[in-house]
């Protein structure tokens, strides 16, 4: 009989469940918004939606192995208990595991988001294969998970792989987190639009000026990239630089972890040949060549469903991966 | 019956070899240069000293279990297989494991010198009864050894644990290692003593100026030290610099490994409140708090011996602890 798990992935936007297959694949997903439910009614629907996917999954003769959950702030990831969410409001201090198998009767699996990600693109993704990854998501923040050994790396108080504050300037701009200079203050998107819309507004040439100026169109990376492919060398410029700082912590990090793959996800990391070609000559220029020769860096593999992957992985990692 | 490992510190200057306890102990230790000798010469010796060693434990009832031996330069653990040493000609891919065991008859287990140091302080000294710790040597250059969950970390092909080449200042001087602005460009001796150097000239005052117009009394970090202990401003501003570099990268690995400890040897370190005090400060302001939580530093505590017993820890590593 097929094993499949239950993936959950809590956003501050949207929760999403679909049932994991043991080669990755979602099935059947399901989504519901998170604002305005409160946690009790959260706890109740999540419950409702895990149990109707069970049920689905039985009709397909499949066993469900239990439900993993990727939830988006500080976890202690061995009893399943949520200390807090930054984004979603009341829910300090919930012991969310036994919360879930008390009601579900079956085994569950909390992490925090990032890392269930991660956990998803060792098992089904681009990290497959490979014992010793490093995983990092670069959006708003930059996010980040580490398998070692073939497995998720938590460190003494489940706190590790905070990738976006490894210290890349220490006189650089002030982070959110009260430290100067860290990767997230250089890669973020935040930064990057803002970065380039300061150099356009001091009179720097490009074509994003033209393309902006229509109604509607806003500068965004994904812009900025397309502008790059069409040799645009303001938007060129502006992509090297960001492979720059990238390789900068990438290299520190290879230097001191000497990973097998380093793989890239998020909206930054999406544009292909525009980032990864400048990031993987700097990479090479700023590690150790036995570094750099261990670590191939890749994009992410599984795109939108790599929440609900990932947290059906944390079920994987528990039980083994059989099927 | 008490059993024991044999330690073997391979230095550029000198070779140190001594009977380590269970307990990190070093009896009967001895030492020769390491200059002039040719490989085949070196590997007689190392030999006939193991042996020797191993007859006097033997004539106090221990058991010898094995030979560990730390090497200054990068090594395929597994195998035992040298790579080549930066600064002994002629060891270029030495079997060197392979060689001792056959000459020896016993167990042999080779790593790198800095990786042997830090399962010392784990298994001996500053790290005991941790589980996740980063140790930290600052020297000429900045080495590092990583235990994760009990055991060293040696990453993919053996390079981890560069600690020293994590950037601190992607702008920052120019680093042997072809990188800009890594740690050991800011807090390795050679640093500290320019620094204090140029700043001396460029008028700054301090009683350094007098303590080092004496004939024969140098400038070193030994000196600032008493200097900052006396309140020379100039001094103690030094140390803080330093203090606030070396806290920008352990903020970093620190947010990435969350560790239970971090354990700094080495020159730089044996300074005491001068460094630790501004080092921890700077640290608490810069880490997440977790990890700030997490991570205790502090000083390494196997003084001279640690080389010696570090290396017969590497045999302890492989066999358990028994005693």
């Amino acid at each position: 009989m097929k094993k499949v798990a239950i993936g959950v992935d809590i956003g501050g936007t949207n929760i999403r469940l679909g049932i994991v297959g043991p080669d990755g694949k979602v099935h059947d997903r399901v989504s519901f918004l998170t604002a305005g439910l409160g946690r009790a009614r959260l706890l109740s629907r999540l419950v409702r939606h895990i149990s109707i996917l069970r049920k689905l999954a039985a009709k397909k003769g499949w066993k469900t192995a239990g439900a993993g959950v990727g939830a988006p702030g500080p976890i202690d990831v061995e009893r399943g208990f949520v200390y807090f969410f930054p984004n979603i409001p009341g829910w300090k201090d919930t012991p969310l595991k036994a919360l879930l198998k008390k009601r579900l009767g079956m085994p569950v699996a909390v992490d925090n988001d990032a890392n269930a990600l991660a956990l998803g693109e060792f098992f089904f993704g681009a990290g497959r294969g490979a014992k010793n990854i490093v995983v990092l998501t670069l959006g708003t923040g930059v996010g980040g998970g580490i398998i070692l050994d073939g497995k998720l790396f938590h460190g003494h108080a489940y706190s590790a792989a905070e990738i976006g504050h490894l210290v890349i300037n220490e006189n650089g701009p002030r982070c959110g987190c009260g430290n100067r200079g860290c990767l997230e203050t250089y890669v973020g998107n935040g930064y990057f639009v803002r970065e380039a819309q300061r150099r356009l507004r001091a009179g720097q040439k490009s074509v994003l000026r033209q393309w902006t100026a229509r109604a509607g169109q806003k500068l965004t990376p994904l812009l900025a990239a397309r502008a790059a492919r069409a040799r645009d060398a303001f938007a060129v410029g502006l992509w090297r630089e960001t492979a720059g700082h990238l390789a900068s912590a990438l290299a520190g990090l290879a230097n001191v972890l000497n990973p097998e793959r380093i793989v890239l996800g998020g909206g930054i990391a999406q544009n292909g040949a525009v980032l990864f070609g400048p990031l993987r000559a700097a990479f090479r220029k700023k590690a150790f060549s036995v570094a750099t020769h261990s670590a191939k860096i890749v994009p992410a593999a599984l795109g939108l469903d790599a929440g609900v992957a990932g947290a059906g992985a944390l079920v994987y990692a528990r039980q083994g991966r059989g099927d």
